[in-house]
């Protein structure tokens, strides 16, 4: 290989890594945003037409996310003392899409402990915007052992490695 | 130094650099594949003769580490809810072995809340195979406060630091 | 761009991406070097001048740090069996410094479980050393829902997104 051909190849692998790194940064802003209550930069994380589907009735975009943010349930919670907890993903990248897995905790303060109150499975679509990268799509199903949680698991998976 | 000297070190260096983030994924496959009773997706992370010593009477190999995960006590496990979670890893490449440590835990469902079932430190040997890193050895002590479970953090950050 | 340009500007996003791993996995040390009654080692993760800020009445130093970890309390919450774990971190990297924030947690066995006994988001200020990454100030402050900790957050993600 020429030194033109290997430092192309180079400059190609740096990116894939460098996007790692990023999207491990992007996907640990999420905690400090909505445990602090800065809702608009959480839904920042997001592409504008971004998905959050936490299992419930409803599937967020940004805009109903800030308003979940704000509402009376996640605004006691944080007033109580939360952690939204990412735990380390795996990520694959393809260019300029990316997937990742991981599980998630909400973390809430009850007098002098803290318990888990939510433990989730999630499987995020990544895609790199001219601002860097976005969450296309989050899907997150909790714990419940449940077929459907499981499937999430294995789907990750599967994409993972067929990349 | 020369073009091509520059340009060799930095293939060396990126590949150290990828090597961690390949192991970080590969480390965070676990459990999602366990958690999900994707048992021959969870050995196949072990090399053949590979060794996961969790400090009972068993050292498992991958074979037995199958059956294990089909098991009743797992299956029940998993089918209640559960996260098999291994925190961020400090990491130590050199060349095609590796060194990894990092605290792991069980967490299960109980009602409506998570609780932790078991919390260990964690000493991984890693070997680069044809088909990327696997783990030659798993070495978990449960967080029992004893001298045992201090030595395994002990060598482990002395081993690291050594390299 | 000529070849020597290119090679140059690999040199610096490289080292940049180095640098993030270094930060993760000097993070990842303290946890183990604690947990094992490892003072000396957990307090060599500062700087000489460094300062750990944990909202007590103390700011300590490496040198406070050790004598309070050989302390009653810490001895004895280690002996119990504990993981002091350091979640993921959001990581800026500007030349020679760097800031990370993250979640910690002091995970604490009590019978045949493990709880959270400290819950707390953290801002880490770190700076390059002859001898690699050190920690010029921890900013650690307990998940209790107050305004004190959720400046800690907001801080920490400006501050980032601002370099």
């Amino acid at each position: 290989m020429s030194i033109e051909e290997r430092v192309a190849q180079l400059e190609a692998r740096l990116r894939a890594a460098e996007d790692q790194l990023e999207i491990i940064g992007l996907l640990n802003t999420y905690g400090p945003a909505v445990d602090s209550g800065s809702s608009d930069a959480a839904a920042a994380l997001w592409t504008k037409d971004g998905i959050y589907d936490a299992g419930g009735v409803t599937r967020f975009t940004p805009e109903t996310l800030v308003a979940m943010y704000n509402d009376t349930g996640h605004q006691e919670l944080i007033h109580e003392g939360s952690s939204h907890l990412t735990a380390t993903p795996r990520i694959e990248v393809r260019g300029d899409e990316a997937a990742a897995v991981a599980y998630s905790f909400v973390v809430r303060r009850r007098g002098e402990e803290w318990f888990l109150m939510r433990a989730a499975i999630n499987h995020w679509q990544l895609v790199r915007t001219p601002t860097g990268w976005r969450i296309k799509e989050r899907f997150n199903r909790v714990l419940d052992g449940s077929d459907g949680s499981h499937a999430v698991m294995k789907r990750a998976l599967q994409q993972s490695t067929a990349a």
